[in-house]
């Protein structure tokens, strides 16, 4: 394996960019191709058969550009496929969710954790499965409450954060989960860091809100240390691939990723 | 040319089948195939690009099953590539788009159009492009008020539309048309007849809401008529073929097509 491949992200479309910016942060030598399938973004109301096919096609991708590592940024995909992920592709991948319910798992003190996140996402019971696997050691009984938030993702994508409608329907998806005294709620979507704002007014200041990017870039780094993959490369290469551009996915990208881009954008077919 | 051929009716996804419903009740002895991309719905927020890639691969689809006319019942795909369809296609083609737009010419009285649809569709400028050109005869003039709306997709196909959020962001997309006076409402997406009861709240009774399907149903009748392209069959098939059948498809074709479905859901591949 070479220590100089970069890093491959992918996701449904472009809220895995949260994650790359997290990951570009903390491993400042590494390098990552991104790749957003924005040409069939959003993935979460979709059935399992379609997701899979359309996450196969990232995964062959991304493996063609000869990277050492493939990071899941996406939820949904994580949450339907990435056994059937793993077990074709010939180098490691991780997924945001595990690092996500470790870090639940320190930060809880009373083991009761609301999940939000796509429709898909939240039907697999993937974090309630985690969150059996991962707390059997502790020998602590985790109580998990889940709400899809099927509307999150057009709201982010449209930019409609400021909308008091935005707020209604974010109190209708919340109020639920407050009820039973969560003390710790999971972004189980890697659109949703964007709305915190707006999450952190409803839910108040007392609830932990843990979103993916920090976890999986800590998460990352220990894997590359402990298997002697860290790249000692001086510079950082970003390339960004989406198989749809339009006039204002650079716009988008800066309010992902909070700078300027001076990354190059490229338009891929996966077929 | 076969009579006894079917017709084919092609949509991004389930909004077509306001328009099937239509056509299925005004002619009763035609037979039809519907074909939905559920897999990749919605398409109205993409990029021009890959609205035609898709489109393409639909009239593709539909062409190979033999029918004598086909029907596209998605404003956005009309709006963005149906020269090219037709260019494309050894049947004829009808729209939704150009119907519509006459049966507007015949009901407005003050010529103070409003017109709602994706965003893709109102970029397209198509609905102001087919007004000038229709109306050029009359002599009139008419001024055309845009608006995009985003959110009124997922929120129909999210079954949302009792929910008080749902109405304050259609209050934000109408209420800048009617400060426009305007005296005809068009419903430029077939989603949105699914919400004529919160539109109707919104604009009032004094105007007139056009939506596609009742006009397309007449411009289909006269085209097979004056073509001599009618079937005389006694029997009326339906074929409904989806590129994603989920759980809740037929649950949603029922939401449609107001009845029990009867016909046979098919899971297609376009590739």
């Amino acid at each position: 394996m070479n220590n100089q491949a970069p890093i491959g992200i992918f996701d449904s479309g472009i809220g895995g960019l949260t994650v790359l910016k997290t990951l570009q942060q903390k491993l400042p030598h590494e390098s990552f191709i991104y790749l957003g399938d924005t040409a069939r973004v959003p993935y979460g109301s979709h059935a399992q058969e379609t997701i899979k096919q359309f996450s196969f096609e990232l995964l062959d991708f991304i493996l063609k550009q000869n990277v050492k590592l493939v990071v899941v940024a996406c939820n949904t995909i994580a949450a339907t496929c990435l056994e059937e992920l793993k077990q074709k592709s010939p180098v490691p991948i991780i997924s945001v969710i595990e690092p996500t319910v470790e870090e639940v798992i320190n930060v809880s003190q009373t083991k009761k954790i609301g999940v939000i996140g796509t429709r898909a996402t939240i039907e697999s019971n993937i974090y309630k499965k985690k969150f059996e696997l991962l707390s059997a050691d502790w020998r602590m009984k985790f109580q998990i409450y889940q709400q899809p938030c099927p509307l999150f993702v057009p709201i982010v994508e449209e930019n409609l954060l400021e909308h008091l409608a935005a707020e209604k329907f974010a109190r209708t998806y919340l109020e639920p989960l407050l009820k039973n005294n969560i003390d710790t709620l999971v972004l189980g979507c890697t659109h949703y860091p964007l709305m915190k704002d707006l999450i952190r007014k409803i839910v108040g200041e007392s609830i932990q809100i843990v979103d993916s990017a920090e976890p999986t870039a800590e998460y990352v780094l220990k894997f590359l240390e402990s298997n002697n993959l860290l790249s000692e490369n001086p510079a950082q290469n970003i390339q960004l691939d989406f198989t749809e551009v339009s006039d204002n996915t650079k716009i988008t990208l800066e309010r992902f990723l909070g700078k300027n881009i001076n990354s190059g954008i490229n338009l891929v077919n996966l077929a």
